[in-house]
């Protein structure tokens, strides 16, 4: 894991799924970029990395944080391709464009993948608002830790809305004093 | 939740636990701190708000990113006096310093809570670098939006050290191609 | 762990919470009985003992399937007293009776828990149609197989009701071809 | 849900992974035998239903309880072909028999989902040691239902060896006072 800022190579996608148009990082200037990069059939992308990717989608609003995946297969070529992959990211109910990695006819790395010296799946890059790297991570990382990473980006980023608008309906009054989100002062003692 | 800053109230404390001195906010100046509101006998801040304050106190600097527990007791007082609390912190191990919230003779609402406004608990209040209020939520609040309020208010703080340090053991090579954390290139396809 | 059959030390109770009358095991013959031994500031009793008995007694029919709790306190005695412990039990919404276990004037550990050889807190006790310990399990047990326990003994329980009948709207019809719970035939492939 | 004897279908496989030898209801007579019917592209598969199975075969001594798979494609039949199943298993470490169902040529859905009348995947069938269908469920079913039925019907089966046997090593002693595992008595008050 590093943060410090480099120049970024240009995606090398065969195809994008999820979206009506190519996506460019140039598209994408002005936004902190979230970079998923997965394979189908990794586990940890299953049940982490994808997970995480659309949480992250959700919580954040576009037009400040993108999100977008990269599918990147090192292994099993055969059984991911993009008929499966489409299966997969309509049952799995992915809603942010994924980009087939190009494939490289000397390695089993796909080209992105070599470029951006992944080490294997899942990895997650954010880029910001100039797209550049500032964050390649491979595994498992906290909500805490890319949230903050996020937020720090964030703040080197003008905008007129704050951040924390997604959230404003999270804390509203229970009727009951203790219930599952917490104890409210509002019930009878 | 709002994150707009204002001046913020002193903490109104009857004792510190888990510290040998009292804790002010003048003196976690220059760190962005988190301060972590909650009853012991309160299920949504043994299940949620004290995992994540635990979870925050873990995984950044500590020169960076203070974290204190309030203990602020509204309801069923005689239940959660100082003697069971201290208990309580032993038994699940909280490492970090906890105040007692003041009682006020006139309200079962202690002194700090109603000086900060705060609706029930859990409750997270987290300063910016010169104490100010930046972000109060009642309830449950995301790790990833969380993250990101505490990375926006580290990248208004100088330091020297970059904030990702702590993750960097987080993403070692596995020796398997697919391990619980990942699918890593070094394996054979 | 232990599952062969051994005569049962009468319950030696001080006081029985959620219950208008003593709970006796002799009351209980004719059900299988889960008695779930518990210190109300034990971490491993809120975060997983607990919770689990609550599942049984939701789960299971209460003709069929009895659950009980038995606060047995062997440390820090003065915080966790009978009010603290009523406390504790409508915050977390303990639904089936707890019995405060009698103390031992010349021991720190209760009477209950030292005539059934109880090694710490949580430990769950499983009783047979006729009283009898068929399990005594200190710690963590998977709830597939407390599941089965509790299987084994109800099919030495004659009975006219199906254990199953508790599941039947588990498995009711999704609207979506993928949705949470499974990907259903009826919707369109 | 039902659990009703009823006898049963045979399994009408393609092809048999993860064992050398085809597997019928025949030669699994004596055990019980849990059959867990899903889709590798299935979310609530891959994160509900295999992981459940998984764990049944690794608490349950295997001659005593029979785990099987059996890959009921009904959707998108050509993203889940015979070597994507086997890269899936291999990826998801799925350690016993699967099978995969016969297509028929005039539907969607395969013979033994059709001839057991499964409504989706995931679901579970257990058979009783007789080879009977006792549990016929699609979609979510707790771990303390499922192992209930397991239990009951391990109950009917004669065998030499305490079914709880499997847990004699989850309730060891603690060296600290509250551990994660629970609190014990060894340590000091």
């Amino acid at each position: 894991m590093s943060v410090a800022a480099s120049p970024s190579s240009p995606l090398q996608v065969r195809q994008w799924l999820n979206s009506q148009a190519p996506v460019t990082l140039e598209s994408l200037h002005g936004r902190v970029t979230v970079l998923q990069v997965f394979q189908m059939l990794c586990p940890a992308c299953v049940s982490h990395g994808l997970p995480q990717a659309v949480r992250i989608h959700q919580l954040f609003p576009n037009e400040r944080v993108a999100v977008i995946g990269l599918h990147s297969v090192f292994e099993h070529h055969d059984a991911m391709g993009p008929h499966a992959l489409r299966v997969f990211l309509e049952e799995y109910r992915i809603p942010f464009p994924v980009g087939i990695d190009q494939a490289d006819p000397g390695s089993r790395v796909p080209l992105t993948m070599q470029a951006y010296g992944l080490r294997g799946t899942p990895s997650v890059v954010v880029f910001d608002q100039y797209g550049r790297v500032r964050l390649s991570h491979f595994g498992h990382i906290d909500d805490l830790q890319l949230g903050a990473v996020i937020g720090q980006l964030l703040a080197e980023t003008p905008s007129h809305a704050p951040i924390g608008a997604a959230a404003s309906a999270a804390g509203r009054r229970s009727s009951s004093p203790c219930a599952d989100t917490g104890c409210g002062l509002d019930a009878p003692p």
